[in-house]
């Protein structure tokens, strides 16, 4: 069995699917029970694939990984961190399988491209959120990132300090952060700040979440509306109606904190406006903002991905592809997820596509010439005109 | 008695010598015992003097103060962070007390207005270190603005996770910061980065620094060199020959570290450098390097105040003016050692210059004509051409 591992395009991009510390993971006879019992498996990696996130291509050769122009060429697995590009599909082996995040909706052509050329692809956004698929969870372990990340960077534009520190010189209070969304990402935000010494608070309409909010020493936000629950650990969309009240119950939090980071989005969906230009200028200048969701729409109006505005004195950070800031362990984690499928669909021989398995079920967008993930295969029989 | 706070005019300074909250330390009547009896204390604060710290005119006046652009016109004292400038010195009433960083040596002129003025100039950074003056030690209260600063700055710019990270997709190891120096700065540096959970190691050419370097959860690290000592707290400069072999033995230190933070300074003098070109380009590429010392010559090689230099792939980020990057809190510690410098002067009365009293004595560089501080003295009456 061949793998590849494609170097990434997309600007931006500095991850890569497989570090060289897991290359062995794969190749190791003991771990490769293949169909034909000769137990071979080889990486080809792409020259440069692990640039940006601090590995050489010496690294992959020392992990036992060939580094080859071709590496694409004949592979059974393609693995990459942002789908392959439509213009690359013709390289693609008859039947391959890709395994990469692959946000299908927002990719009808592609999708259409992988399923005429026969191919199996593999959405890592899409494995579904139960306790065995843990360790192939890649959404969680690239919000980790992104939580971590927030944290830091709000600490670092903020023009103050965030513990309570007592000197000689008298006492400086600590910061306030407020979170808003206590996912993966919210509550590594939470765990960074609280880290930092800051008086952290935190809501999220899953009233579940306050106590895993309070287990790290951050204060829920409990407004006086109904909570939402969705399914798989999501929060369920919610009406103008009381969106509206929730934001008006959440000014008076927002205007109290030195920092806020919001972390609110739906998988696939455009990210809830939380907090308006009004709320945010209602801060003391100096104030950060960090929304981790400006890529999806923002759960901030007026944030900007990959950019810093000022709204009435207020710094807003608007996140864009932030897990690739930290991209060596970012790519260290997806990696893990990456391989943890590949296992998965390897036990006991070479990769099997078996559709009674939920987790096969759940993160497939297309095998043998059709398009298995049902939303999408819709939008593809019904395009929005 | 009538209290002056001056707008700064330094590009870069956003610091003010007196926060609103602190002015009643010195108008109330209860503090304030004047040699008549009186009780009349006012404080005059120029216009804007704290905006770029955060505190507007209002909030001056609602302290008490009164915002007037002639503040300084017959003033008993007048505070600011940066010496008052040159060209100022004019409107100061005769025999007016300043009260300032003043750094004299390199401030020859500005010593020699002063004192052909009368007026008697009292230097923050000459107030002994002695445990009576350490709530007036503005030195330490700013450098342990810059120690937290320096490690918040570091991990932000360095592409990895500080702490230890145990996920379900695996186990991210914590990152390796190292601090040259544990004085104030370096002590509180190292405690931020413990905070943020890295693993931290320290070196202090004081073996007596070791303790408190332990005492936080760091490594001292030992070299084989004989250890210095200096008075007050500051290490000795030391030989040319045991530089080298102190550089060549903190060598493989610095090539682990993920993060490098030098904060080795003696006070008026060029800062020792302790760390080569070469020692930076060793550590792994995205490693960062933060010199707090760029300003008086920097400990590391190529580091420059202000600016961000890449030396073989490491960033090398320069310190300058640190303190006044969490200006609202470096201001707050700074007027505390202001005010309690004031009414330690004044206690019993209206100010006094009493050259019986140590920290009198330390930190008065100019009186009635002339120049106290001896090897300013020196420098004025010898100068170097």
């Amino acid at each position: 069995m061949k793998i590849a591992v494609v170097g990434e395009t997309r600007p931006g991009e500095r991850r890569v699917a497989l570090v060289p510390g897991l290359v062995s993971r794969l190749t190791d006879v003991s771990t490769d029970v293949s169909a034909d019992g000769t137990a071979e498996v080889a990486v080809a990696v792409e020259p440069g694939a692990g640039a940006a996130a601090g590995y050489t291509d010496d690294d992959y050769r020392q992990a036992g990984a060939v580094v080859a122009g071709d590496a694409l060429r004949g592979a059974d697995v393609v693995l990459s961190v942002q789908p392959i590009p439509e213009y690359r599909i013709g390289e693609l082996a008859p039947g391959a399988i890709t395994i990469s995040f692959l946000p299908a909706a927002q990719e009808l052509d592609l999708v259409r491209a992988l399923r005429d050329g026969g191919h199996t692809a593999l959405a890592m956004e899409l494995v579904p959120r139960i306790s065995r698929a843990q360790a192939m969870d890649a959404l969680s372990s690239q919000s980790f990132v992104a939580g971590y990340r927030a944290a830091v960077v709000a600490a670092e534009r903020l023009p103050r300090f965030l513990p309570l520190s007592m000197t000689a010189s008298g006492t400086i209070r600590p910061a306030t952060v407020l979170v808003l969304g206590a996912g993966v990402a919210g509550l590594q935000a939470i765990a960074t700040s609280r880290r930092l010494g800051a008086v952290v608070r935190a809501y999220d309409v899953r009233a579940a979440s306050a106590e895993e909010v309070r287990s790290l020493g951050a204060e829920f936000v409990e407004l006086d509306l109904p909570t939402l629950e969705g399914t798989g650990g999501y929060a369920r969309e919610m009406t103008e109606e009381r969106s509206r009240l929730q934001r008006e119950l959440l000014a008076p939090h927002v205007a109290d904190a030195d920092v806020l980071i919001t972390t609110a989005s739906v998988p696939g969906r455009t990210a809830p406006i939380l907090v308006t230009e009004e709320m945010v200028a209602a801060m003391r200048p100096g104030s950060v903002v960090v929304d981790l969701a400006a890529e999806s729409g923002g759960n901030v109006e007026g944030a900007k991905p990959g950019e810093e505005v000022t709204i009435g004195g207020v710094l807003v950070w608007g996140g864009a592809n932030v897990p690739s800031q930290l991209p060596a362990q970012a790519s260290q984690l997806y990696s893990t997820n990456v391989v943890n499928l590949l296992l998965h669909l390897r036990s006991g021989g070479a990769p099997t596509i078996d559709f009674d398995d939920e987790i096969v079920a759940g993160c497939c967008v297309t095998h043998a010439g059709e398009v298995r993930h049902a939303p999408t295969r819709e939008l593809l029989d019904n395009p929005v005109s």
